[in-house]
């Protein structure tokens, strides 16, 4: 068993009647505000309207910073630095989904920073212990950014996604109303979903060392949750139940609960990242692409044990196969998760794309050095795992 | 699904090699400390050594109160927050397990009152909002106080054993090394490991009607993971992964992680209380001879499925039992889970216990009203009760 350190100071209110919360936790941190918010989305449900009469009511200043991408570009990072430095913000505020949160976060590191740039802090790998503080209203269940300490930001001048991390991205107070959600497309609780299951899954082979069965049980059981739950949030939009599972389970997979003494994975969000980086496509939908091939592709007799285990406790698999053949059995499950229960396209040719950059996308994938994991893969194991895609 | 507030700001060092960022996260809380400890066996196993070297040695200023009793005593607490008033103490490292910090808590909290006496806190039921910084090295797995808002707290002169909750009770620091636990004898081992599985169990049946399957299942996995590692404890004692998962399931079951969408409950946990109270009994020996009459006498037609859950997911009961059945199955898992496999004593009378107090004991349990749970108890049930562990 690894040594391990857990620390998560993120105060987060859930449920339907929190946002009074609101203010008084905002004024603990300051008086000027930055709101950081997406496409617009919240000004169609009048969450934004509810918010700022909020802010206002308590003599908070409040700046915007509207419009953030879905894989927010550093670009926009960078404006939100420039006006937080400009107008002396104490807090930025995000108000969306995991891509407003990671911009939010962007913002918080670069406001910090001399030159108030976040690409040199991403590109350099720095690990941020100064940052503005960060509070999140958060609309949809997906990356954990509401309670995790990364951000991942894109280059798209040079195609590069890549994760933010450090203790000061943490944010300081998240509110989740699962109701926040129920206005959320199909496509966008499938992908959601399945960002969430991965970061479980991407976790959950190299737990297989460790002997804290009791953390590989609340592994499964989060990703259990989401094979659950996704479908019916998927049907019943406002079933809040479902929306509340998923929400908390998003929050679970990367708050540091589901680590404790193992080792971070991240092999399919290693892969994915260079996809969304290249052709900007949801994240979610990469890695639902990507998992049951890596999972296929890592495929021996070494890693069939873990695999089965997968297919038997999340996937409800009969416990009397032989480990290659449950193993086998597993991965089509996770398939028939991805491409029928959630309705994601399989193919990466179906979203219109070739091998083309494969190459380059699996050189930069690796370029910190082999993806380690139940198989370290090599930048032509990723290429392969690509073109399987295809 | 009831809306729930999550924070937790303690930061856990988890293992072996840990204790070298001891002063620096002390000097993030102030250089004077008052370090409390319990009846000498830190003395005696080198842990005190080890502690004052590094506080001296990174110019730390250490004041200190030994000699803790196992249920700490108001008085020992109001020694302590006398000393922090004169000697102008920043921060309460204790060193020890759960009476240890518990009384550490108890003094964080009296010191920042006007009066520097606890009792009134702890009669009151106030919720701690100030308290001093308090740190904690931990040196046994049960209580979960570690990382709890929690200590209790008992006035010999009353016969009261009462608890003391509040936000600023977190412990900022802890440090967990499973090692130090080694040494720990085989009753204590048996004793902290009922006292963490009656803390999820206290909380389990609560949950019946959330749908947060995902806390239900990760209650269970903790409750798997004493009644797996506790007998492996007892037999081995320095079996480092058997007493790592306690000391995290300690650490887990009270943290505020499995009490996501539910109700806290504590039912045993407010009979026990009483038995400390009046015949200063140990703690988890009390909660393993009450819990399996307990849980006999709430069984009926109602609660049977949840109790024949139990059964089934933590002790490994067959499925096609009938409800009522399987639960009178679970009762006598839980009373071989405790008297067997842990070797407690089953009986009140073995400890010299009659029946003399339980009429006082009763009303004072209720003395809030009646115990709420999957059954509420009144005074007489909790009598019943009482006198079936006879």
């Amino acid at each position: 068993m690894n040594d391990f350190i857990f620390h998560n100071p993120d105060k987060v209110y859930f449920g339907k009647h929190q946002l009074e919360h609101l203010p008084k936790e905002l004024l603990k941190l300051g008086k000027r505000v930055l709101l950081v918010y997406g496409g617009g989305s919240i000004k169609k449900s009048g969450l934004y309207d509810t918010v700022m009469d909020l802010l206002q009511a308590n003599n908070l200043t409040v700046f915007e910073l509207g419009g953030v991408e879905p894989n927010p570009r550093h670009t926009t990072v960078n404006r939100g630095a420039e006006m937080c430095k400009k107008e002396n913000i104490n807090v930025v505020l995000a108000v969306g989904g995991g891509s407003t949160i990671d911009c939010a976060k962007g913002i918080a590191a670069a406001a910090c920073s001399n030159s108030g740039d976040v690409w040199p802090l991403v590109a350099d790998g720095v690990w941020v212990s100064e940052a503005l503080p960060i509070a999140a209203i958060l609309t949809n269940a997906a990356t954990g950014s509401e309670m995790d300490a990364w951000a991942v930001i894109s280059n798209m001048d040079t195609n590069e996604k890549i994760g933010l991390g450090g203790d000061a991205l943490i944010p300081k107070v998240a509110f989740e109303n699962p109701e926040l959600s129920f206005s959320l497309p199909t496509y966008q609780t499938a992908c959601g979903a399945f960002d969430i299951f991965n970061h479980v899954l991407d976790n959950y082979y190299l737990a297989g060392d460790a002997t804290f069965d009791m953390i590989l049980e609340f592994q499964e059981a989060v990703m259990r949750a989401v094979v659950k739950w996704a479908p019916i949030a998927m049907k019943e939009p406002d079933h809040y139940e479902a929306r509340a599972n998923l929400m908390w389970a998003s929050s679970m997979a990367l708050n540091g609960v589901l680590d404790a003494g193992t080792v971070h994975g991240c092999a399919c969000h290693a892969m994915e990242h260079e996809l969304s980086a290249y052709y900007d496509i949801t994240h979610g939908h990469g890695l639902a692409i990507i998992t049951p091939r890596w999972l296929s592709y890592i495929l021996n007799e070494t890693t069939a044990p873990a695999i089965y285990r997968l297919g038997i406790k999340v996937f409800g698999l009969p416990e009397n196969l032989a480990a290659v053949d449950g193993a086998k059995e597993t991965v089509e499950a996770v398939a028939d998760f991805c491409f029928h229960t959630l309705g994601l396209t399989a193919n990466l040719s179906d979203l219109g794309i070739d091998k083309k950059h494969f190459k380059a996308m699996a050189k930069h994938a690796c370029l910190n050095g082999d993806i380690t994991g139940p198989k370290t893969l090599t930048s032509a194991d990723v290429e392969a795992i690509y073109e399987m895609c295809l």
